[in-house]
């Protein structure tokens, strides 16, 4: 299928989401989109790196996108990275000191700035990466046998 | 797309696999096929449960697609619990005592016999687990961004 052809099915913050999960394959790191870590919380991208690494990113895709968003410091907690994604014209003065920064477009993206690292615990790492393993197969599976999907 | 359209362009063991992995998600378990857990063996499903048990299972559509298989009891020590999935059809009395067996066809399954657990090391499930997380996100990846794989 011609890559443009997906592009109008998707919403602004997913085509960052897009970019934004394919530069991370360039640093060996894998995604899921909108895993929930926790009940009410439902993260844009989160990338697992070769050690185990989990990075969180969240894509904004305007001003108004992003000062909507009253809960990102509750993602602090899910992951050993923060990273907001936003295109290259957003006005990343807005954005909070002491987070990480990836300029992203529909295509790819680079990572401007590294968030800060803060380790997971051991425990909160293993249930982390076990809920990505099952949010990524869950939809690996769909995709293989939409016949599926009207089953369950 | 209608499930049907699905079935000419799969495999006969393909389509066991399909049922097999249908099935575990109602003892809630998540699977992914054809995952290398090793150079040299790759295995048709792996099924990821609740509490991060792994079991594998070798789908076989004849006899002598299970006789030529030489390498499955090298698939015991990547796993919790080993099954072989086939058909209504095959002669279940070749297979290896102290396996369990799960009947299958294209739609659906059911586990006849449970294969006797023989718990992986933490380190090995953990090394798993996460070669799963990482197979399926590949996968999911895919199938959300055909245009990726060009990229690659």
């Amino acid at each position: 299928m011609p890559d443009d052809l997906q592009l109008p099915q998707l919403m602004p913050g997913q085509l960052l989401a897009r970019g934004v999960s394919r530069h991370l394959r360039s640093h060996d790191f894998v995604s899921v989109e909108e895993l929930v870590p926790t009940p009410g919380l439902r993260v844009d991208v989160m990338g697992l790196g070769p050690k185990g690494e989990i990075w969180v990113v969240e894509c904004k895709s305007s001003r108004a996108d992003f000062q909507s968003d009253s809960k990102w410091d509750g993602y602090l907690e899910w992951c050993d990275r923060f990273f907001w994604a936003v295109d290259t014209d957003f006005p990343t003065e807005l954005l909070p000191e002491g987070t990480g920064l990836i300029i992203a477009d529909a295509y790819d993206a680079e990572i401007i700035r590294m968030g800060p690292e803060s380790k997971l615990a051991p425990a909160r790492r293993k249930v982390m990466i076990q809920k990505f393993a099952r949010h990524a197969a869950v939809r690996a599976q769909a995709a293989r046998d939409p016949g599926m999907v009207v089953l369950f």
